[in-house]
């Protein structure tokens, strides 16, 4: 389906016409290029995770539910046990693809869950359900993040300037986003706003696909350098920072894209609210705290070739190359839900919106 | 002169063979490219600042002196008044290239005394007598940046940890550096230190040169993206952070590289010291505080096309894009120069300084 609130977006993951195929955009080529990928082999779709062809905590899992649909639409005849195991099998490639979000193996469960519940139904309908059931984990989402934008609607007015990190808009969900959500929901409604989006390096998604959306959303956008984040709050330009989340433990501290500790610090520092913004599927109650919280670490040429282009440090350069951190709940002034706004303390406001 | 300790650097400024010109390696092209730069004329000499071939505090004030030099070499004959005028026209433009860093247009105003002083000496030992002094100013530097270096040296230890943003070694200044200093010291005296480098977008000082002159000294270094600071300084990996600085005003504000300030306000959240490194050449008591310094903004073009290679954000995002922010003096630990170390309260200890 169009992700897009009107043209703000492309459609970022969908079926292809036959059933066959899990459509992407390549969000590793945007802005510049709009690529459409059709992915059928589980060697293409792990690869379209792992390289971010397809990205954002959300995304992935409803990525994840269609492309398990799709190998198990590929699968040569068979009965049920051979079927669940291929099944199972592919599932947990998938899995192994990104461990910090915990979106991806919490969709890829779901549908574990429905082959299992299925069992002594003709592989065929097993199959169909599996179709239909990625289909309401993308609903659902869209319906969550219009629930999430609506209660971040509430945080802000007509005028706030706002600061986002990575993407959390239509690219990384479905319609409207998480972080981005309240944000393009507020431009709908008439609100002006101004948005600093930090590039996020080092893969640039704030700068490659924020800005894209909002813009095509005709919201006012600014683009700054990660490290300009501290100057842009100190001159008074921020009313809250907004961002999406990958994990959030029991505790309420919410792993994130690598550098949003840092811009949770400076609000603090300059007393700015900071906002974290997820679907309640993202909410990990086995984790106790961050620390439990595996963070990815990524190839250091992504830090040294910038898109593999020309070096922009020596060759035999280390790095250290994190995707995300997590940033401790003492910092985060609020978490937004669908089903509402958690505030500290965390393993009360979390607990009662997972487990009711 | 060569201004590295072994091989660490390359000659960053020193005049031509035959005195006519300056040179200087184009640190634009670092670490990819060592291409030397033969400058004579006032446009391109200035260029050479605003462009970042020649950058680092200290460096810019050396160069604008041997550049002032060359300049007044150039002019036809002419007796003393004319002489001045013209020398002090070049020297306005000079000082116009860049308006954060105080050192450059200390050192014009240095040698513009001189031309006041010389008045009545024949227009040509004027001349050569800036040659000398520019180069005195030059063999000052390589002094105050040993000092800086061994007072700094008394603030870490073996096995230490160093978070850096920007380059303020050897290429930022003479031998030595000021910020890098202490590490390249160390390193001489056999110490073993980790090196945290912060690539400092837009134009990666950090990634491109500090790598390059911590891995020429065999310092072991890693490189990480701004945003990674947080998490490793969470990590504790992080004992000190080393910066140099553009300008400190009367209250210990400093004006430093864009991303400067974000990392004090990390440190401070963690604990862990925030050292500022500069000559006392950088105090400017003209300055009440920080929001007395002029900050500069540079073209959006460094953000969005790294380096005018293929764009990674939409043509038309709007930019917000300053070189350089401003510390508050709260948030450092010290202020080290080459006559000691400053503490706060910085209105006694740094006027102690400039005006023994």
């Amino acid at each position: 389906m169009n992700v897009g609130i009107g043209s703000v977006s492309v459609e970022n993951v969908r079926l292809g016409d036959d059933g066959s195929a899990v459509v992407i955009v390549d969000q590793t080529l945007l802005p510049n290029e709009t690529v459409f990928l059709e992915l059928r082999e589980a060697g293409e779709l792990y690869d379209a995770i792992v390289m971010l062809r397809v990205r954002g905590a959300p995304a992935i899992g409803i990525f994840a539910a269609f492309a398990l649909y799709v190998l198990a639409l590929r699968l040569p005849p068979c009965d049920y046990d051979t079927f669940r195991a291929q099944v199972f099998k592919h599932s947990a490639y998938l899995d192994s693809a990104r461990p910090t979000a915990v979106n991806l193996s919490k969709q890829l469960r779901r549908m574990e869950r429905l082959v299992n519940d299925l069992n002594g139904s003709p592989v065929p309908v097993i199959i169909e359900t599996m179709r239909v059931e990625a289909e309401q984990i993308q609903l659902e989402d869209i319906q969550m993040c219009k629930a999430i934008s609506e209660f971040g609607l509430t945080l802000i007015g007509d005028g706030c300037g706002i600061m986002t990190h990575c993407n959390a808009g239509p690219l990384a969900t479905s319609r409207y986003g998480t972080g981005l959500g309240p944000i393009l929901l507020a431009r709908e409604r008439g609100l002006n706003l101004r948005v600093y989006c930090c590039e996020t390096r080092p893969l640039l998604q704030g700068a490659r696909l924020t800005t894209y959306e909002l813009m095509n959303a005709g919201v006012d956008c600014t683009l700054i350098c990660d490290n300009m984040a501290s100057i842009v709050m100190k001159e008074g330009k921020v009313d809250a920072v907004f961002t999406g989340c990958d994990r959030v433990a029991r505790n309420g501290d919410a792993a994130n894209k690598i550098g949003t500790s840092g811009l949770a610090v400076l609000a603090k520092h300059y007393g700015v609210p900071f906002y974290v913004f997820c679907p309640s599927s993202t909410i990990d109650l086995d984790c106790a705290s961050g620390a439990d919280i595996e963070i990815e670490q990524r190839p250091p040429g992504e830090i040294k070739e910038l898109f593999f282009q020309k070096p922009v440090a020596p060759a035999g350069v280390k790095c250290y190359n994190p995707a995300f951190d997590v940033t401790d709940s003492d910092l985060i002034t609020a978490i937004v839900t669908e089903k509402g706004i958690c505030r500290a303390p965390y393993f009360e406001s979390l607990a009662q919106f997972v487990n009711e």
